[in-house]
């Protein structure tokens, strides 16, 4: 017998409002665990300089996405500008029964329409330390209009009110402090009793 | 005002087959965790020498300890060898309240107790790597006699058959792994939706 311990892959889910921080903290999660990959998402935008199809994302068509929004493919999918954007159930599953972990780093509301079809991920919520530092981070990177600037505050301020909704809240006051909590929580995750292979338990512990 | 994120202190509740390591590992654990502190349980043993009263344990008289059953001041009690121990509501609730992490180590049935008057606790247990480990290890460390040991074997395979009903399950082959993930299992609990101070994050963002 070759039991592993392990069962399946966890999902990892992650929302926070824009200037808290998320892609770097994500970034740097997926490039120091080596087990946890980014799902690639299907849209419907055109490619930019350098995207790569079946590495940055799916590129199809308007048809082939509403094909399978028909077809109920996806966990979750949103209209963001113009353009449709979807995360395939089918690849969801692959990779986890590969046992691989796959962070999804989608808003507010794709995370609750995703936590309905798949409740076992961990959905974690990323805060700013404050209104007023979120507001100085925004100002500090982009060259955005003021009503761009109250625009984004405004949706922050919405997508903050959903927090009560996910199982995890890290606040991004320090990169490292948030780093460390976020690799504390999928170890945590992956010692959850539902990750534990019952047959390798069986086998090794029960004689099953 | 002076709101803190974090409201009330965690409950951690270890159980684990004797020879598992659990002792050393709660010990190392609540060293290196500076907020975390075990919880101080009743008895109606003498104290050992060099044991103190309300440091090592409340000892008190079985009359004393039968009306606090009769009184349900007990989170979980049991009868180990002749002897009454007990946990008291009141003091995981007095340590919770001041925001300190309290952790208990105890048996299947106090967890399994415990748990449906403290749902909110992270219930962890700990696995050996085997059972031939676990065997080994109860041999170099006892000197206990044939019986003794396969005593300690059968009540082990009794104890572990109850995994599946705690949280988390930390596997100790090798001890630094083990006390990373339990420190993890902290951490993460710490960052959990129940665990943020409600009115921190509606002072803080929702302007509530």
């Amino acid at each position: 017998m070759t039991e592993t311990r392990n069962g399946k892959g966890l999902l990892i889910v992650v929302s926070a409002p824009s200037g808290a921080g998320k892609t770097s903290l994500c970034q740097e999660l997926t490039r120091t665990l080596p087990n946890l990959t980014h799902s690639i998402s299907y849209t419907t935008r055109a490619p930019r300089n350098g995207e790569v199809n079946g590495k940055d994302y799916w590129f199809v068509s308007v048809e082939t996405f509403e094909k399978m929004v028909a077809e109920r493919a996806f966990a979750e999918w949103a209209r963001v500008h113009q353009n449709l954007y979807g995360t395939a159930l089918a690849t969801l599953d692959d990779m986890r029964n590969k046992g691989k972990d796959v962070i999804l780093d989608i808003d507010t509301q794709g995370a609750m329409q995703l936590r309905e079809k798949m409740p076992d991920g961990a959905y974690i919520f990323i805060l700013p330390p404050s209104m007023e530092i979120l507001e100085e981070r925004l100002r500090k990177r982009q060259s955005d209009r003021e009503d761009e600037i109250q625009r984004r505050m405004a949706k922050a301020r919405e997508e903050i009110a959903a927090y009560s909704s996910y199982d995890y809240i890290v606040v991004n006051e320090e990169f490292q402090t948030a780093l460390a909590e976020l690799k504390a929580i999928v170890t945590a995750e992956k010692c959850k009793v539902a990750y534990i292979n019952n047959s390798w338990v069986d086998t090794t512990f029960l004689g099953g």
